[in-house]
């Protein structure tokens, strides 16, 4: 598909409120792209995709990962997970997108992962900060990533994890990973 | 060794505060063992050796965990984990505790681990509010534990993770997953 047809294809599935948001993380995206040396076009098509399931009803989101051999302890937590997974999955089988680099960063951009790349980084912190969103903590790490991509990441995963706390609700483990795993990459740039 | 032997070699090991922490640890285990079913004896013992290489310097410490096969993963996050696993393998090869049970309930007193026994719990969590603790929330999971063991468990361990979110430290990730896993056990237990 063409990016006019994925543009169209994907506010049918997220219309209204959600579709806005899209349009805020795609800009943030090629920003922080241009800003810290990833490829803006990347940026652009990862966050044009990366909620593309989100509106789905739950089980359906959970179905894409049953069915398809998708990690299935995602279903043992946080529902908010699913569609990043799902949405991965069908940006590849349904939607074309063959780019590995932009699949990664769609399946990652809610969890996070060890080792996370400058794409996934990117995604998933314009996810946290695009101008539509409004959490307590947002302005500090739109600050934050002014000057540090990881930093900023590591504040919001923070915020997420501050939220479970706060919800009596499980991690996901590899949330927590991903934050260590940013914390060594930051003192191994300093050592 | 008979109790009165080891009480002396703890001492010798902890003295001062950290032996006053450990006779609180020892007392509130066993109060804890008695209101939810678990042998006081038991947890009397590893409430006593709980902290035995706690004084240790850390290289001591660490070189237990690199030289007899623990989990060398530890040794990549905070230092207050260390002695746990260290002085469960002491009072193994040293002390002549033969009690997996009671060596188990030493091992995981502060990291905590997925399917936590009746003794794990007790231990870890009279770690946590014995009457010389005082730190922010102590009250309140001392309130818990008249009720929860497991609720009380889960407040503590959300402590320990605010606290390190707040110094910007790793987190251990069994840590967490023992908190999930008491999730879990909690919600069994209403379905």
């Amino acid at each position: 598909m063409k990016r006019e047809e994925l543009l169209e294809a994907v506010q049918r599935e997220i219309p209204g409120k959600r579709w806005e948001h899209t349009l805020g993380v795609m800009d943030t995206a090629v920003k922080l792209a241009k800003r810290y040396g990833a490829d803006p076009v990347k940026a652009d098509l990862a966050a044009l995709l990366h909620d593309y399931c989100k509106a789905w009803p739950v089980d359906k989101q959970a179905a894409v990962i049953r069915d398809n051999g998708l990690p299935q302890d995602l279903l043992d937590y946080d529902k908010e997970l699913w569609h990043a997974h799902a949405g991965a999955w069908v940006a590849e089988h349904q939607l074309g997108i063959e780019d590995k680099e932009v699949l990664d960063a769609i399946r990652y951009h809610t969890s996070g992962r060890v080792g996370m790349t400058l794409l996934d980084k990117i995604v998933c912190l314009a996810d946290y900060i695009e101008p539509g969103r409004d959490f307590p903590g947002v302005h500090n790490i739109r600050e934050i990533a002014e000057h540090s991509l990881e930093k900023a990441l590591i504040a919001g995963f923070d915020s997420t994890i501050q939220f479970l706390l706060s919800q009596h609700k499980k991690i996901y483990p590899m949330t927590l990973m991903a934050r260590n795993s940013l914390i060594d990459e930051i003192a191994g740039r300093r050592a």
